[in-house]
């Protein structure tokens, strides 16, 4: 695949939640492009939105600290930019259930927002969603396409559901150039380890940086398709250029689901750890999906995507960025 | 079929919108059972609440004017409430499209509070929530059944699917009882006459009384189910008092779908009056769903619910109850 950056040389970007995990790797990516980049993040505690995580690039775009939730900052900020990723969200799904407004305000509202922003105020601009593979809650079938049905297990998922239909329905209604890419798990450098509420990939990666017995949910059999974040920031930027994809919907995946135990294992071949399988906690459980991979036949059909990195190869780089970064919590 | 108000007596019951068109009939019916009615409504305008629609019962029922948006009197409201009528919201497609914020405010954020309220305040409470058939957008077969994939086409569906799947959710994960019906139109008196942006019955009806002639758009060929508000209310008294339902989602429907033109001879023999067929408004056309009637056998099967009141009867009760109160628009 030839660099899929290069198209955006020169071009205004935003990116909402620039400053977290998937959003400093794209802002870099498209600083590194020649992009004029507007980072929004508002730093939220908790949400992995750092400065760090730009370090040896911010003198090379603009970081806004506005909050998406800021209808009228939103829509200053919106003007003029030929593409907007929208990434900012809260991502947890545990927390989700236990500050449901929250969720609500960040991952359904905010995006309204910014809809109403464009619609009022930059109707030609293209916009970019992440949306999640937790809208389809427990699969009916593997793998998981887009026509597989949507049932969201929990406040996250009905809010981000939400979410990408307004985004399909400004595009039917309106006209506004959308796409929506529904992630799956993503990992890789300046991921957050701080959080221990996003999931089980970043908990491990922590737990076997510090030494710390990494506990398995369940029989460690369920299955589990993983992004490297390179990959997933190549997605983001074909979604962007490719006339073709406007209004559509697609899956993110990786051609190589493994278990969660595998996924340990392939860990503890790059870094000494030892792991137990335990039962799952009751808020886990829950709102566990079990089995989960995504078939991406659809986008790759549509921008030639396909991921180039294996898990191995990306569970290297990822601890490689991490191991001296990883700072312990109070 | 048996008067199934009677369970109601000596009940609490919380009406939300209990102003409103549905709401008020609810009300009412209720009070006349026995039951300790409490409405909460802050009678915004233009939503068709109104004092006049509990003329005569203003004695026999509590009325709140608080905001359903507002979490913190909310709380204190649904405490010890045996049920929850959840039916405040904003119903106008065309508005929703206009200001989506309100819409996602009363029909989505509101919706989770209460939710919250009950978690946290009184989880043992059995909440009925109007939903409604607009989340399946265009019928893709008919009628249309609870299986039918869901793709509302307007920011109102968006939001009233994501607050039917947070009835379900805190169903599942909380146990919380809850029920939803996906009401189809429904007409009859204390019907809102003043609004415009409504959809079409209120209008005809509001034409007919004033001799006004009637604009239907495009064929009037477009067929619909109607449905008497008495059976309306027929059926959320069943939702709630029916231990088999909770959790689920039912439709509601007539056995005799009717076109808009076949429904204007109808309420032309009842009143004269004139009427033309005319294009379609651009913001109606968007957002228009063609032919939509529904299957109502799962709502039947479970709680033996079967409207008993047909088109013309229901028009001429509707026509007698509104034909002397009608106010013009200033």
């Amino acid at each position: 695949m030839t660099d899929v950056s290069a198209f955006y040389a020169g071009k205004r970007v935003l990116v909402t939640g620039g400053l977290g995990f998937i959003g400093s790797n794209l802002s870099i990516r498209l600083v590194e492009a020649g992009a004029e980049v507007l980072i929004v993040d508002s730093m939220l505690p908790a949400y992995g939105a750092t400065l760090d995580n730009i370090s040896g690039f911010a003198d090379r775009l603009t970081v806004d600290s506005s909050d998406v939730r800021d209808p009228d900052r939103l829509g200053v900020l919106v003007r003029d930019q030929d593409f907007v990723f929208s990434l900012a969200g809260q991502v947890s799904h545990i927390e989700s259930m236990q500050d449901p407004m929250t969720d609500l305000e960040i991952n359904c509202k905010s995006q309204l927002s910014l809809l109403e922003c464009c619609r009022h105020g930059n109707p030609s601009t293209k916009i970019v969603f992440a949306s999640t593979r937790q809208l389809y809650g427990r699969p009916q079938y593997l793998p998981v396409d887009e026509h597989h049905p949507l049932a969201p297990v929990d406040v996250n998922g009905i809010n981000k559901l939400a979410a990408e239909r307004y985004y399909t329905l400004y595009r039917d209604v309106y006209g506004i150039d959308t796409v929506s890419l529904r992630l799956t798990n993503t990992y890789g450098p300046r991921m957050d380890l701080e959080s221990l509420s996003k999931g089980f990939v970043g908990v491990f990666i922590r737990q076997a940086l510090l030494g710390e017995r990494i506990d398995l949910f369940g029989t460690g059999e369920q299955k589990r398709d993983f992004n490297y974040v390179d990959d997933v920031v190549d997605a983001l930027l074909l979604a962007g250029q490719s006339p073709a994809v406007a209004g559509q919907v697609y899956n993110l995946g990786h051609p190589e689901p493994v278990s969660l135990s595998r996924f340990v294992e392939i860990l503890g071949e790059l870094v000494p750890l030892e792991f137990t399988c335990v039962d799952f906690p009751a808020d886990a459980e829950r709102i566990d999906i079990g089995d989960y991979y995504g078939d991406f036949t659809k986008f790759r059909e549509a921008t030639g995507w396909n991921p180039t990195v294996g898990l191995r190869e990306g569970l290297e780089q990822t601890l490689a960025y991490h191991s001296g970064r990883l700072r312990l919590r109070a």
